[in-house]
Formats: structure tokens, sequence, C-alpha cells
């Protein structure tokens, strides 16, 4: 069977009719995004394995799915730490923060310490369909070829570059970090070579997890059979009350155990 | 150890702080109780067991924590079916509302039609601390007296009625609807014998689980320790990635297998 895929633009436009004609907040979205992404991790790491877990959130939406998942790991016993260097203006992004403040979990500046002393890093810098820095690269890529690295700010660079060479189980959330939507990894730039552990595609999984061989899980168990069919997804089945399944990394269908 | 509990007057306070303070949205309580919900109903009597759940929902946040367990259960692989009499013209309800018509889940009027047709019931009319007319309801009770049936209209003492007749198992949201928060089952009214055989407490134990000797579950792990410490409650460890975590009717601990 083919590894069927979300292009880039149907992934903008799937989101925007899951808070349109879907009638979700992003509130509920990223509750649901980021309860996938703990789900993962718990999967991949339990706590007993080391309760250690960095959680490294850029300045969109894959940040705020980071924030939201970091608050579930503390709840799963886990000891979270959060890199998020750019933290967002905005309300929502503000009040995850504040509820992982009240929480005690430590925020870090220093990101490069931080991996030493973790057991497991998620990679909530940047996403696919949502984020606005992402799109405009992807607008960048295809109209003006200008490359990753022209465009993304520092800290995050240095960051990529940090997980590509660590030796600590990365999982990306929805994209590992500096890979195209479309593409896959990218030929230049601190991404160049980044591969991570494990990927949590989000409502369906994008044209570069064609391109991705670790672990696979597909997160976001609220996409309606009409909204499958409008953008031709073929979801797998969830099992019991998963909030994510496991994908085969070569087919993209749910993995046979 | 004795059976702790969250008094009505703070339950309302604890709310308001989880709002405030606690930095979380309604739309985030909200997904996250009603997902404790689901998975309360899918531990007490899985899919396998019959697919048909008749979630009966209140105007207020009762309501709509059983519209979002709705939701959940229809991608357990359930078929439920939402009574929804008084619908909310809240945003956040309609959205909620939305969601499910969107899955194709059935809305019915008949009540007492529909239970003939189900495995199971979500007892979601009136809860604890954020209803509105609960609260209407126990300023009435400690202040003038007045009775619950006195208050509240039909349907609801109908649907109550039905839910205490009917032979197939029901699952309370918070609190069985009708009862008193502080004193439990009613002397009086439709609810006046009424046990369910499950009850989801969210966040923590009310006074009338002491009267409530039915299985019991504990839902919403979102509570920090600090908010814990302020309102004296004892919280019980939550097992890996649960949302639930099943109490000792007797003693309102953790259940010990």
């Amino acid at each position: 069977m083919a590894f069927k895929t979300l292009s880039a633009k149907s992934a903008v436009a799937l989101d925007k009719e899951l808070m349109s004609t879907g009638a979700f907040s992003i509130d509920q979205l990223m509750e649901l995004a980021g309860l996938s992404v703990s789900q993962a991790v718990y999967r991949l790491h339990p706590p007993s394995k080391g309760k250690n877990v960095l959680i490294a959130c850029g300045p969109g939406n894959n940040g705020g799915d980071g924030l939201v998942a970091a608050r579930h790991l503390w709840h799963y016993n886990y000891r979270p730490t959060v890199y998020y260097p750019k933290q967002s203006k905005n309300e929502l992004y503000q009040r995850l923060a504040t509820q992982l403040n009240n929480l005690g979990v430590p925020f870090t500046e220093d990101f490069e310490g931080a991996l030493k002393d973790t057991n497991h890093v998620v990679d909530a810098i940047f996403g696919t369909s949502t984020q606005p820095m992402f799109k405009f690269r992807d607008f960048a890529n295809r109209f003006t070829g200008f490359s990753f690295s022209g465009e993304v700010r520092e800290p995050f660079p240095a960051a990529i570059k940090a997980l590509k060479e660590t030796t600590v189980p990365v999982t990306s959330v929805d994209a590992p970090s500096s890979w195209d939507i479309e593409n896959g990894p990218p030929s230049e730039g601190p991404g160049k070579g980044f591969y991570p552990t494990a990927l949590v595609s989000l409502t369906a999984p994008k044209p570069l997890a064609k391109f991705f061989h670790g672990r696979h899980f597909l997160g976001g168990r609220f996409v309606s059979p009409e909204i499958a069919q409008k953008y031709d997804l073929e979801l797998p089945e969830y099992d019991g009350i998963d909030q994510i399944v496991e994908l085969d990394p070569k087919t993209g269908q749910k993995l046979k155990l």
C-alpha cells in the first residue's frame, strides 16, 4: 500500500477546518495534541527508565504542544525541564507556561547543559502546518530558494545542532525541527543529518515522514470521518483508549505487532 | 484513614482557582474532565460488552463534560446517543455539540425510549461545583429549605426518575444527579432512591461520595501540589498515563487491587 500523507498545503487547510466547521478551539486541539505526545514518550521511555525529560519548545504551535506534553509528563511522574527561549506573548501559551510554573517545572536557557542531564528529549521547536515561521520558510523555499539556516534566528539553529549531535533519544513533534514538510531532511544548515529517534505525527503524517525511519506514532484522535474523506486520509484504527497509534515507518500503515 | 472530601463551598472556590491562578481555560478543563469520564466508562464497560452508550447531559458544566465524554467514546468505537434537552447557548457547549454532530452522533429527545436500547448510561445532568442551577439549589437548600424537585424543571425530574428505575448500569459524573453535595441522596423528589452503579468524582470527591457505595473513580489529573495543599486534598496517585484512578468506596483512598 502507498504511504499516504497530507501535503503542506492540505495540512494548513485541515487545521483551519478543524477550528471552523470542526468547531474545535485551539485550547482543545493543543491539549489533545500534547496529550498524544506525552503518551508516545511514555510508550518509548517509561519513567522507570529515567525520569528526566527535556522539552524543547519553539515560539509557535509546535512549542505549545510541547508545553502541554510537559505538563502531562509531570503528572506521569517524570521530572520535565523546559527549554523555551522565545516565549510567545500569546495568551494561551502564557497560560500553558504558567501551568508548568505552578507545578514547579524548571525552565532552562542552557539547552546543551540540560541535554547532558536528561534521559529523553522532546523536540517541539518547529512543526508543520500551523507554525508561522515554518510556513514562511516553506514559502521562501519554494519561491526564493532561501535556506533554513538563513531564516531561523538563534538560539534555535544551535539547539537543532545539539539535537543532531546528542546520544539521548529524541522524539520530534509533528516534524523533526528544520525538516521540510514536503522534502524531509535539509541538505544544508544545522539540521542536515538530524534524524530523531521517534516522530509523533499529529492528525496525519506529512510527506516528510517518508524520509523518516525511526519509530513513528500518529496522534490526534479527533478527526471526523467527513474531514478524513475530504482530505483523502486513511487514518489507522487507534486501540482502546489510546491517543496514539504506532505506524510502520516504511508504509505509514498501523504497525502489526 | 478518614474519607477526605471537598466541601461544596471549597469545590466552587477550587474551580475558580483553577481558572485564575491555575491558568486553565474552561475548554482545557472540560476536555480533561470529559476524557476522564470516557476512560471510566471504558474501564467499567468496554465496547466489547456492548457499544450503545446513552449520555444524559444537563444545561451546565456537568452536561459539557458529558458532551466531551460522548466524543471520546465515539472515537473508542462506541455508538453514543446523546440526550441534551436543554441545549446551552454558551459558545463552548455549542461547539461541543457541533463536534458530535460532525461525527454523526444522534441526539434524542426520548430518554426513556433510548434507555431501552442502551448498554450503559452516563449521567451528566447535574454536577456539583460549577453547575449554576446546583449552586442556586445549594443556596436555596441552606437558606430557604427549598427542595430539589421544586426547582428543577422538566424534563430532568422525569429523566432522573428513569435513571433510578432502569436496570442498565449508570455512571454519574461528579455527582449522582439530584444528590446534595453535602448530604448525599435526597429524601424526597425523583432522585429519592437513585443510586448509580458508578461515580466519577472530578478533581476530588465531594462529601456526597461518603453516601455512595458503588464503584468510585477519581478524574481530573491536573491539580498542582500547591492547590491540593491549599484545599487540604489527599489526592491518590494515578497509574501510568491513566486519567482516572479507582477509589475504595468505603475509604476514598486508592483502591488496592
